[in-house]
């Protein structure tokens, strides 16, 4: 998905946000703005926002001098998510299908990103979980292809939404690789986040190499890409890794809350919507 | 009120926003976009926010080869709220207090205000007038003030509320003179905006000489100015009428809905919290 112009006010508060998140005084703040708008003009609108992104939070970090921003907001969801394993365990073990539930859960933990906005409502995104009906709904052909499959490739979005992935792994009987990113970007979950989640237990990490949002396949080590080639199937969560995997490959599952208004568009859902979306299909949508 | 680091996002929505509505092409809206990152870079932090947002609307106004990006939306604004009208009546005529009903009705009018963003909810607004306590309620002092004064400078925001501050001018038993734009900016209501409203059939309308948001005094003509100066009491509608005139003045009353986060730590309420405030009074809070 290309950068839409709506996307420009989102990076510079994204920029600003970031720099806050690191604990940058009012004089570090500014500069970031400055260096932010200066980037901002230089950039190709044809890219995808995690290309733009990558580029800002980069010049971010370098300003405010913090090698990870995010890190405190990113270990607080981790607890807050970690002390919701019970109550997710159960609401997934009474289910009427437990399978669905799980995937309702993983797609409603994508809510935990600082992407689209500052503050996020963990609370009123679970409530929605089975209130809501999926606003994409191809849970029937994830079933089949997770039946048919010895193995998946699980692409993880954000620290805390990580503890969300896991109970729905740990209801896969499968060969479950758990890529996250190569260094810190935003919220996104890193190998530490990951582990710090829990989900060395049920799944084999693999780094991504890059630390840009989503997956930008040609920033991706040799060893990713090789996962990624000889994926059977492949879950994708979060908004980033719809803007940049291509939306053609039937074999992955686009796993997302489409929190932001320029993503609902490009889907085709209202702002919120919960997606469960082959790749391929849809097409015309 | 100064700039905040959080409104540079915000001006860049806003100078999108204007050229959208204006009817820009998307290499235009390009244009725009590049144009007021370059502009933002060069302005001073320490000004007001309308005096950034005077400098951006008549860049995008020149850019887009339109003298009023916002006419469509601010006819259907007026259209939709004169519909009203008999609506407004009844709720006047038949609550306990009048005038209170009165200026409620025209606190939630402020609601029509495409600067926050470029959609609002009208209905949701007018229904929370009487559900929601005034966040700020400096409503007795201001009926002491209009009570002893024989006259008023009321100092308009947005075209559409200008409907809602006519119902409250036709209640009162004063000479009332109506403060507009002198040339369009945003969707602030100008001379024809509110001869549409029918606010020449109940108060003498008076151009402040000025394309900036607010009420920026040294921007406005000798007229407006002699009649700021002369006036017993003030109305100042709107979010850029608090962010541009003296706090300190106890002639003013700043009626407005605090829509947008920034305006709302400002003041210390809550976003959309509904404000009825005595410049000069609160000062410590």
């Amino acid at each position: 998905m290309r950068t839409y112009l709506d996307c420009y006010p989102c990076f510079l508060r994204q920029a600003l946000d970031a720099a806050r998140f690191a604990g940058a005084g009012e004089e570090a703040q500014i500069q970031v703005i400055q260096e932010t708008l200066a980037l901002l003009q230089t950039l190709d609108p044809s890219s995808t926002p995690p290309v733009v992104g990558e580029a800002i939070h980069r010049a971010v970090r370098e300003r405010v001098g913090h090698s990870d921003p995010y890190r405190g907001v990113k270990r607080n969801a981790t607890e807050q998510a970690l002390r919701l394993r019970a109550w997710i365990a159960v609401r997934i073990a009474d289910a009427v299908d437990p399978f669905e539930e799980a995937v309702r859960i993983a797609v409603a933990g994508n809510i935990i990103d600082f992407g689209p906005s500052a503050v996020y409502d963990l609370e009123r995104a679970l409530a929605e979980v089975t209130e809501r009906p999926l606003a994409i709904n191809d849970l029937g052909a994830l079933r089949r292809a997770l039946t048919r499959a010895a193995s998946v490739l699980y692409i993880a979005d954000n620290a805390g939404e990580t503890v969300f992935d896991r109970a729905l792994i740990e209801i896969l009987d499968l060969d479950v690789t758990y890529a996250v990113k190569g260094a810190p970007v935003l919220n996104d979950a890193t190998l530490e986040d990951a582990q710090a989640a829990g989900l060395d237990s049920c799944a084999t990490l693999l780094s991504t190499g890059s630390d840009a949002p989503g997956t930008i396949l040609d920033r991706t080590s040799d060893e990713f890409r090789r996962a990624y080639e000889a994926a059977e199937v492949i879950v994708a969560k979060g908004q980033a890794n719809y803007e940049t995997l291509s939306p053609g490959d039937p074999r992955i599952f686009f796993l997302l809350k489409a929190k932001c208004p320029v993503i609902a568009r490009d889907l085709g859902v209202e702002p919120g919507g919960l997606i469960v979306k082959q790749g391929g299909s849809n097409l015309d949508a």
